[in-house]
């Protein structure tokens, strides 16, 4: 049993809306799978599930059905809706999902409605099983219900939603809305889902329609009241998108705020919700943190610096870092420019400086790698120093190889490291060398041809770009400034 | 005859008011001079002119005159105004162009309001002809008319343009305001234009007089109402400036929207007015795509990606990439850190990685150049892969050479190509070589020295470097982290 | 006599609370250490003071104390607070300080409300001296005082300062509210300091009461009206604290505006408040101009751009630059992606292209360095060529040695210079060279092993790698882009 799933039982389950396309958003992805923080709406909502302990998912898939199984790689059942006729419909295309849970509760959410939350689902269906009821309603109480299907309550939880359209004047004053997430006793559910007809303008199957025959069945509906404000939020168009983002965004970030970390200015700064942040820790403009990443606290990152589950000790600095799927330890200094690779782990207090990648290795404590190098596939010790340009050359036109570099060696610029190869402990490679085979602990490799001085060549040589500059000088004293 | 010309006769023509100094912008530019989105406020008035189809412009120039004339650069024709005595004195100036095009009509502009669009040049037009008048003002109705001249209605036209501080009351009640833009008949403009007297108290030559004289004559004056919000809008100082670029910016950034161009944040996103983005494509934080470029479908940009003239395909992901006048086909990935200089084409599926600077070069399919490498002035093949520290040795200090690299060759790490060279298909160069003469297809090129192992130097060497990594090390240990 | 203490004497003194621990910050820093703009809020408060003239500082530490001195570094006298019991109790713990200034005056201040200015404290003195006053409460005149502490004012100055909580409806009403700064007379504040009790809901040592048993004494309390809408705002919470950063970073770009500095973004955009920067210059998006920075007229700085105490003169275009305590001369062009460590001089007309490093060098006039290259510890003169991948081998692993390069010179590619070494004049090297000795001026030095070509090895050596792009290239043409 996991956490948060004190209430349910084992037929307790979830029918995801997924069938939408979304016109005005202009793309070929079913609606669900456009992304708020990076991630599809889908995800949002069916993480929302796991929370609350719910792990029986249907997912009711339409326009582009196929790239809703590619995204969800088999983790949960789909079905497909084939032509769009309204909720109902929807929701019917589940009905052998649903016969199987038939001795549960099943919770209809939008999978475009990307902020339900675990405590409103929890909540819900605390309530749900409390009172007995056939179905409880999600619902909001929101200033301006104008447009929303009210929900009109008596005395024996509720007596049904009404449109907009539909209201009585006294039903118009009423604020608490319709979110358009359900618990339904699952039974109860089966038992009128084919009973509800398109007959109405749009021609359409609406859940609603349940409700209302369920309560002329004599049973009971109720209605919870969601404390999120954005429970019911969704998008049409591109822009509303982007005010989910802007929510989202900012939601986060409020909360990393409170839990003390320092920002300066928040603009171009986007964390993703998986996110963990130590107190003081000071992150600068322009930084993404996204995935698993985790940065300790006391630590500098940014600005304009990129983080995929990334971990990042306590007191390290990030300036202008695009890293994936790496480590970085206590007290390393790392930018500016700098790429880390997958599989990239930077011991403490290593030092790496600009215009540096590393890939898939291990760079040890204390290690500088100061600039315009390239570390792949490597093991490297600690206290190493490396040059300017070093390259360690890991691949050979079909096959990548390891490079180990011992405790406190010291690798010249420009030095090439051909690997399969090893420098031992303290050993030493002179600048311009191409190492090709193994340098024994303190020994010096040097790779060197012939130097050769022609005097006077470049004079002659460079004649005419002596010319042109003696000219341009001359030019430019003559010029205002 | 363009598009949008249909009610344009061939003397139909503009004069645009460029004269203003701008005191408080504290720039020795001309007003009309200051920037946009990155283009001239002169010349967003010029290009709404040449939407509406008007090609016969005449621009008053004042101060620093020689700025206007060097930046149109023989474009159109320009008068200069060498005492500015008001809007009046302004067209006067213009007087000899507007003799040639008598028998048209002359729309006056202020070249400080940049929001002149296509629609309320040609809608004005149309009323103006439609009407027979010989002056057509264009207004704005505005919530808070106060400060600006209200436009006092007829039953036939106008009976005048009213100062703020002239108003009666019922006249303050207006809330149509005159937006300082004019169609007239030439030649009533021409019959009235030496009439207007400075008899006021700034003692300047005001066109609006010239409405009034003509009134007088019993010629008709009319208004057009502009849609347009921002028709008149300009900007006095900087913090005004820097407002008419958000307008612009934003104006820009919600047709993308509409579109269905992806954006997760706007933070320091700028697209200049010309740049076009496919459906689905998106754009991260920090990006400016400026001039004529295009992005394709599915595209990601960003963040920090600086587009200049550059044509970007589907599919292709560009992280922090710096790219001017140039080509990348469909799939390439490319980024993070790369810059394109002028001219660099890089075709389908191409990855180039971090630190990597293309010039004047054409990167053949699937070709991969990771890290760290300079490619100039070159002609590479299919499949080719550069390995880290590659360098195009293109400028011998006077002249520039190219480089060919064939299908599937292969370019060792730290390798100098010394141009004129060619590499043939299919061949091999080894890491740390520098390569001078050409390279047969299918061979290996190697150019090395002697490499020497000496046993024991760099324990000798660096033993105060070890000495002080090791007290380093404890130091380490014993503080508390 | 520093500027602006025309009204001091030697004996006027500031105490400023600074014992604070601000726990919703959550962090082990004192809270008046928190940055704004980059800077403590102590430092703020401080400078404040150095700006009003006043030089005898006496700071109250209570909470991590240590880091209170560590920061300082001496600057000014501290006493510890080791219990926080309110105010009062903080400034008891100075009276060894006050009863060394007797004769003079004495500012009370904040530590926390980093806002206060010279011309509030300078103005409160002037009024304090001129009315012969015990205490002189610093007060700001705001909309809604609900929850602040009222002053009341009477015929003869101020008669009390009344909480919020103890008000009568007429004090409610009352919009002038303590700013929790003053000025006492030092000997009139030693004389009442020590009747204070905390005989209150917090059992806390108020300093109001202070002002209240002066005024019992007989004598005379005033108020004076900062002008200064926030000269006691101050923050408990991280929001907060970024809120600090907001208001201090508009305020100096507004300021900034006002010069006739262009912006066309501002998202990313942190000027700090000693930074000056001319008329006309273009800052972009994304910069942080920090520190003791001087940017010159008509610069091009950014986007992303980092300067840190560095000086830039006129016209230099800065692109992707991070800089830190380094002059750049007029007419440069840096970037994209160029860093400038510590003591860089890049001279006039000078050109640094991407990925390149410079430190403690010299780059002479009109030299360019394009692509790819570290130059450090260099004196380079002008008009040098640097090709791409050219490094300075100044480091052994034991010692930091300096390369000079003269006039006109031509570094090849990939050309390490192994320090100490100089370049003559005019001189050449050749692509690929390790030059570990001086080159005469005017003379070519190549350093270069054996070429040999192998016919046909890579053909045979690449086979699989051909084999796959073969493959590769095939099913991209059948799949459908």
């Amino acid at each position: 049993m996991r956490k948060g799933d004190c209430f349910l039982n084992i037929n307790d389950n979830v029918v995801i809306l997924a069938g939408g396309q979304g016109k005005r958003m202009k793309t070929d992805k079913p609606k669900v799978l456009l992304n708020v923080l990076g991630e599809p709406m889908l995800e949002w909502v069916i993480r929302a599930c796991e929370d609350a302990g719910l792990s029986q998912m249907c997912i009711v898939k339409g326009y582009k059905a196929e790239k809703i199984d590619e995204y969800l790689g088999g983790r949960y059942q789909t079905v497909l809706q084939s032509e769009r006729l309204g909720t109902g419909h929807a929701v019917m295309q589940a009905i052998p999902f649903l016969e199987e849970k038939r001795g549960g509760n099943t919770l209809i959410l939008c999978g475009d409605a990307p902020f339900i939350d675990k405590d409103t689902i929890s909540g819900a269906l605390a309530l749900h099983k409390e009172k007995g009821c056939a179905v409880t309603v999600v619902t909001s109480v929101i200033d301006d219900p104008t447009g929303y299907g009210r929900v009109v309550r008596n005395d024996n939880g509720i007596s049904g939603i009404v449109e907009h359209k539909d209201c009585t004047p006294q039903q118009l004053e009423i604020r608490e809305i319709n979110s358009g997430c359900y618990w339904f006793d699952t039974a109860a559910l089966l038992s009128v889902l084919g009973e509800i007809t398109p007959n109405n303008a749009q021609g359409e199957y609406y859940l609603t329609d349940c409700v209302e025959l369920l309560l002329k069945k004599g049973l009971r509906a109720d209605a919870f009241v969601s404390q999120n404000p954005n429970v019911s939020l969704g998008a049409n168009d591109r822009a509303g998108l982007l005010r989910l983002n802007d929510i989202a965004r900012m939601e986060i970030i409020n909360r990393h705020l409170d839990n003390g970390v320092e920002f300066d200015c928040l603009d171009g700064v986007i964390i993703g919700r998986d996110v963990e942040i130590g107190g003081a820790a000071y992150i600068k403009s322009g930084c993404r943190l996204l995935g698993k990443t985790k940065v300790g606290s006391d630590s500098v990152i940014g600005p304009n610096t990129v983080l995929i589950n990334t971990s990042v000790g306590e007191s390290v600095t990030l300036n202008n870092v695009y890293a994936t799927d790496s480590v970085v330890e206590n007290g390393a200094e790392i930018g500016p420019w700098v790429q880390l690779r997958p599989n990239s782990h930077v011991k403490a207090h290593a030092k790496i400086g600009d215009f540096v990648e590393i890939k898939n290795s291990t760079i040890g404590e204390r290690t500088a790698v100061a600039h315009l190098t390239y570390v792949g596939d490597s093991d490297v010790g600690n206290n190493v120093n490396f040059g300017c340009g070093c390259v360690t050359v890991n691949f050979d036109g079909e096959n990548k190889f390891r490079t180990k570099i011992g405790d406190n060696a010291f690798i010249g610029c420009n030095t090439n490291l051909v690997s399969p190869v090893s420098i031992g402990d303290c050993a030493y490679t002179a600048a311009g060398s191409t190492i090709t085979g193994d340098v024994p602990a303190g020994a010096l490799a040097i790779e060197r041809g012939h130097t050769v001085i022609k005097d006077g060549y470049a004079f002659k040589k460079l004649a005419k770009r002596n010319e042109k500059f003696a000219k341009l000088e001359k030019e430019q004293k003559e010029s205002k400034k």
